[in-house]
């Protein structure tokens, strides 16, 4: 029986190692931010792509709002959740931005203890719309942000800024 | 004590999952290689940054060497490993790059699950020379083809092709 549990729960990943490792990709994704010039952060494009502005409100609609649907069952967007946290829910410039991100990781960090580890496999409609388990969705918005920042880095090779390194995630595994 | 146990191997993700997940992005960034133009495979580049022939060497380099090197702890690179394979390790055309693509997948498909589900949180020195878990060298791979094949999206919209879709991972969770 003993046996049977521990295979049943063979783990490649712990809900705290997530949280870090996400938490690490954030960091490197502020630190794009930093490296941003302000006056392209709202309009540089390539192909007809969104500027990284926009890419990061999509990362906000979806980080904080996500876990707290998670643990709560209810999707609010940040406007609301955030109502109380003193920040710009919709930055005009980077120093907003940045503020609005360390908010976001503050909450993060609070909320995501919050989600019950039997559920990671649980079957949820996220945002009201998307089917999925819990940790498809999540990693759905992890790779996400992976995926849009790798953009982000060619908007910043493109404008001759040295983007931070991929590798280095201070807070990562 | 059981609590204990349970709480020990609370599990966000499991081996099985991690790999459905990789092989769901791999397949992807498959289709990113069937979208990509012949004639700029080897060459396209923005702002200095390697063509998308280069950034899929770098995945071949780590993908499979990768499981291979946790199972045996040897790490060995592909011309050797795929000796038998019947496939070019040097493609230099995009059938070539397709073949290669899919002797990797079953090779990870057949050599994932040699991985001793303990072992995840094992120290090692991936290729001789990188300290980390197991874990952490896993997500690393994975998360760099997500990051380099984001960096192929903005080739791809600069080269006015549209991409294939990011949400559409049909071997997902």
């Amino acid at each position: 029986m003993e046996n049977t549990t521990l295979s049943a729960t063979a783990t490649a990943i712990t809900p705290e190692q997530l949280l870090k490792h996400w938490q690490g990709h954030r960091g490197l994704t502020r630190r794009m931010i930093e490296a941003f010039p302000e006056d392209q952060l709202f309009t540089f494009s390539i192909g007809g792509m969104r500027p990284f502005s926009a890419l990061l409100m999509e990362f906000f609609s979806m980080a904080f709002p996500s876990v707290y649907g998670v643990v709560t069952g209810e999707w609010v967007a940040n406007d609301v959740l955030l109502k109380d946290a003193g920040v710009e829910t919709k930055p005009t410039n980077k120093a907003e931005f940045l503020q609005l991100w360390d908010a976001v990781t503050e909450k993060l960090n609070e909320w995501w203890p919050k989600i019950n580890a039997a559920d990671f496999n649980k079957e949820i409609k996220a945002f009201d719309q998307y089917d999925g388990t819990v940790i498809g969705i999540l990693l759905y918005i992890i790779d996400n942000e992976i995926h849009h920042r790798g953009q982000a880095y060619v908007y910043l090779r493109a404008l001759n800024v040295e983007p931070p390194p991929f590798w280095d995630r201070s807070q990562d595994l």
